[in-house]
């Protein structure tokens, strides 16, 4: 089975495609650095609830629905 | 709003305790200190996506059910 952060990552990309924000534009939004949203989409980071959150709400999603189907 | 992570916490202690099973017991099940699972039901823990993961699959969850309503 694949990586949990790999799949997680895939997941963050696949959303922020589909509303057509740039990673730089999302991470800003969200308070994250550039490149940490290019290693967690990349399935790089370890990424902790913290973030999970950052993002769900950067999506205007609850934890729940981020993580559907993982 | 509460820390997600004091929250995260509450969650896990509601569904062991509904599953009747000690905080050892369900550490030992997943692989995961005893005291890094007080910790974490305490919400005194960031905790990683690796180990969410771990906690559902130690209740037979998704993480998507783990993570409902939080």
């Amino acid at each position: 089975m694949e990586n949990i952060n790999v799949v997680f990552g895939k997941r963050v990309k696949e959303l922020r495609n589909q509303i057509k924000i740039s990673q730089e534009k999302f991470a800003n939004e969200i308070g994250i650095d550039r490149t940490y949203m290019t290693d967690i989409e990349n399935g790089k980071r370890n990424v902790s609830l913290f973030i999970i959150e950052k993002i769900a709400k950067g999506f205007e999603m609850c934890l729940s629905d981020l993580l559907k189907g993982l």
